[in-house]
């Protein structure tokens, strides 16, 4: 499978860390997708698994040229939208970085160009292949907690140095599209239901000289069914913090409550007392699984319209905590 | 100190749970507060500390023949604003179970009381009273995190067997004014700002015949100063979980996150490495600080204030939560 890799600012190391599962997975060309970004590391990457990808300058010339089957977009944040629609376009399949789109018009254009591609988009929501989320979404589906009735979903980072790109709500994109996105795809996934509404808000202050860059963000969601699920965002981890990351989700059912937390999986079930540690099971690699979608020979855990709906619920949170109002789906 | 107790159906226990810290405290009366109560656990714990107090079935009477120092008020919920109106009217001081009213204009009505009867007013929020909370409270107090910026507080309940009065809202009050006061208490508290806005959601779904009682609610409150909090409520803790509650609040900070769980305190500084486990302090009790509030010896943690704006911040978000709309305080 020929895959072109655009941008160095996200994760598609996706794409190498699935070579061992599917070694037909090729990387046959790298571009920067933003202006002045550097791909340096993925180039690296590259070669140290005996790969040899063309460089390019222009990722459009790299597209027309090499004609993958498959991109893997990362570019700064607000040009995902751009990339990709240069991508779906040409009709190549498309793994994306989260969030796809950063303002409501390109993710309409996006959707609508999608829809007459006729090719396999996935958006980078790789925490559904976190071996505990993974975990707890399996228990939540064979029924250990019932039905889910109310959700709470954490993303608390350290905040280290920030690229530059980082400073600028246009290129940036936001707190709540970036780092809320995981969380904001753990209510979305583990509820099951739709979204009906979002009230949000975000902070820039005490950020560091970080520009327009949101500390802290706090989303409200409704979704079908009277089910609730909250999100709390923060780069406020201090960096005297274990890890970089504190994420959470914890889902409350009518027959128990289950529960992510430092990696291990806690469930509550009526069906046994007190509280069990679940097993971790082990997550198949997520850009295999969707080379494995793009063959048709099964689907991967992040479909086109959950890689929309995500990005539309970012984007409408946003617009919820910029305007102080709560926004309908 | 002589008190009389007003109701069976809340937490005036901590009268009896104070007396050791100060002998003091008799209870010289015992009346219910709504219709049918049942007031005999009181009446029983009192003979167990060789007490005697005094039985009627009118309450109003009580006071004015007793003529006690406080009331612990602590009837159907419902019922709450009524008596706590004809406590401060006769200016005995009032130590009420929360929400101290359960309309906001009830609730009015009972401030402007108040400001006349010049006495001392404390709602139960006992849980800052806890150690744990207490302890976290404390730290945060101390500088630990620098400055609040983002919350989450938690109450989770085992659903048990409920009495008759939960299944009707208006004896009940509803599940965020009731079970949902603490953990707004903390989010306040915790903040040391005030509100400024509430969105919030209920439902009554799955809540196993007991009329219009919610089994979850979720609440988004925007305080001053950018800083934002989110509370989330539930009876789905399953019979077979450890413990009847699972209480929580996390707080991050400009300089680090504190979190209670589990009764411990959990905190995360940029002033060390790792995560420290927090000693608990010994909290006095509450009550015994409330009745030396009321001899003009210092504060309890619980003022008059708090008292009132945490029942107000209760009805708002449950007005929110009915209405499907933002509301302002």
């Amino acid at each position: 499978m020929r895959v072109c890799i655009i941008g160095g600012s996200g994760h598609a190391s996706f794409v190498f860390r699935a070579m061992s599962a599917d070694p037909t997975i090729e990387v046959v060309g790298i571009a920067p997708g933003s202006e002045g970004e550097n791909t340096a590391k993925f180039m690296k990457e590259a070669e140290k698994r005996g790969q040899s990808p063309k460089y390019y300058d222009d990722y459009r010339v790299m597209l027309d040229e090499l004609k993958p089957d498959i991109a893997a977009v990362n570019c700064h944040f607000g040009d995902h939208a751009k990339v990709n629609f240069e991508v779906l376009s040409r009709k190549i399949h498309l793994f994306g970085e989260k969030p796809l789109a950063t303002t409501m018009e390109e993710l309409a254009v996006l959707e609508k160009e999608y829809e007459r591609a006729g090719v396999e988009v996935a958006a980078m929501l790789g925490l559904r292949y976190d071996p505990a989320f993974y975990t707890a979404w399996h228990a939540v589906q064979d029924g250990k907690i019932g039905e889910v009735r109310l959700l709470t979903a954490q993303k608390s980072y350290r905040l280290g140095s920030r690229p530059n790109f980082f400073k600028n709500r246009v290129s940036y994109g936001g707190t709540i599209p970036w780092v809320g996105s995981h969380a904001i795809d753990w209510v979305y996934w583990f509820a099951g239901e739709d979204f009906i509404s979002v009230m949000a808000h975000h902070s820039a202050m005490h950020n560091r000289g970080l520009g327009t860059m949101e500390m802290t963000g706090l989303c409200h969601f409704e979704f079908t069914n009277e089910v609730f699920g909250s999100v709390n965002i923060d780069y406020l981890r201090p960096s005297t913090a274990e890890s970089h990351g504190d994420d959470r989700v914890r889902a409350a059912g009518t027959k128990g409550v289950i529960e992510v937390r430092g990696g291990r999986v806690y469930l509550i079930s009526a069906d046994q007392p007190g509280t069990q540690e679940l097993p971790l099971m082990q997550p198949p690699a997520f850009f295999a699984e969707f080379v494995k979608q793009v063959r048709g020979e099964g689907q991967c855990l992040v479909s086109a319209k959950d890689s929309f709906r995500v990005t539309e619920a970012c984007l409408r949170a946003r617009e919820s905590a910029d305007t102080g109002k709560m926004v309908y789906f």
